[in-house]
């Protein structure tokens, strides 16, 4: 199986700024891009941008339950969700890409945030069928603090790891990893290639300073360094670009941090 | 754990003969009667009228794949019941019923039609962390026919023997089964008790005659045969009417159709 993982970060397929809002142009055109580069093969999954966070904010879903109050707030989060899911799964339908979506999350348990056991033979099944599942970051029950947030990118990399995917692409609003926040800093520099001792030392810099430097990069690359160990290639690019997922997604060049072993 | 299944049919939550269509006078009703009734120790699991049934129609999902067209009919059925799901929880949330949206059919592989293995152990979680889980029926993989349609009379039966339940209630658009018809046959009566013998003898006869002379109530005895065998109470009622469903939910007498062994 010659299979790619595509995560859409929630600051792509929404307006972060405005609550429940979709960025309809940028899904409009990803979508035609994946049906243009030929669409089979593949997993997408998607973040919760200005649909799951602010839920998520409110009720303190994810740093666990400390009130009854907050089952309602898991509910609403997770319906927020269904509802971003839906608008993206049409939109890819309606560009004739066969997604189908799996709400795998409902049955993910996390360990303290972290995926534990879960089997992805039925996304397997689906992509063997001839469909795109479509998954989501998500709020999902956890065995040590009730329920979580689940992030898209934590799912989009174990699922790079458990399928062996030949390639794992975050599609973000920046081009990559930046020596600093490129929204704060002029001469913040892109980082084209990222090893893996780099990555572990942003990461660990990044802990000592409770602090990230790249501006929300560093869950990425967090996130990422499992898959990159396992031998997955990692992008991180541009999906606010034109063509960057298309040029991506047929295996040429592009504007992007790498992130190899 | 008292846990008792609800199973409302497609024809008590939409408008059966308008598409995409709910009814929504009766899904606020019964939402505050299942609020009203408590509300715990509940799973609830929907059908899909007018929202699954035209679509799954036209791409005949149900009896399997014969063409790669039928992969957008597949999922847009699928999107078409997250729609109807997400209108029922959220309902359900208005109402104060900690409701949660949990898609286990994208979860169930069926072999020819029958749910094989599965595991509900998710959804006792969601029941132990105080929440109401709510599935539905669906499009779902099939180990033989590659897909199909799984009815939520099916999901219900054997959610109702996976976890044990104590009752199992269909609410429908009549008071029970009847000895015919009742939208066509002005004798026809209401058979109260209506045991696992009897039940069979009903299949049997149904089957022979390739036509089911309750009106669309015969599948439904079908399912709930094995539930009642396994020792739970099966009540079928009508959930159009006011208060059948607080009044089974509260172990009150009812008008109804009781399944026993």
């Amino acid at each position: 199986l010659n299979l790619e993982i595509l995560k859409l970060g929630g600051s792509v397929v929404t307006n972060k700024n405005q609550p429940m809002s979709m960025n309809t142009a940028a899904i409009n055109r990803i979508a035609s891009e994946i049906a243009t580069a030929g669409g089979r093969g593949l997993v997408i999954v998607h973040g919760g941008g200005s649909y799951g966070h602010p839920l998520a904010k409110e009720y303190e879903i994810s740093n666990g339950y400390h009130s009854d109050l907050q089952l309602p707030g898991f509910s609403k989060t997770r319906q927020a969700m269904i509802q971003l899911n839906s608008i993206l799964v049409n939109t890819l339908l309606d560009a004739h890409v066969p997604a189908v979506s799996v709400n795998h999350s409902s049955f993910i348990i996390t360990n303290n945030k972290k995926i534990g056991e879960v089997d992805f033979k039925i996304v397997e099944l689906y992509i063997k069928a001839g469909m795109v599942p479509v998954l989501y970051g998500d709020a999902v029950l956890d065995t040590e603090i009730k329920f979580t947030i689940l992030s898209g990118d934590q799912l989009a990399a174990r699922l790079a790891i458990d399928l062996k995917a030949q390639r794992l692409i975050y599609g973000v609003d920046v081009d990559g990893v930046y020596t600093a926040n490129p929204k704060l800093t002029s001469n913040a520099r892109l980082i084209e290639d990222l090893s893996l001792s780099h990555m572990k030392g942003m990461v660990k810099i990044g802990e000592a300073l409770s602090t990230d430097v790249t501006g929300g990069m560093l869950g990425k690359v967090q996130e990422a360094t499992s898959a990159v160990e396992a031998g997955v290639n990692v992008l991180i690019l541009n999906a606010l670009k034109s063509d960057y997922i298309y040029n991506a997604l047929r295996g040429e060049s592009v504007v992007c941090t790498r992130l190899r072993r």
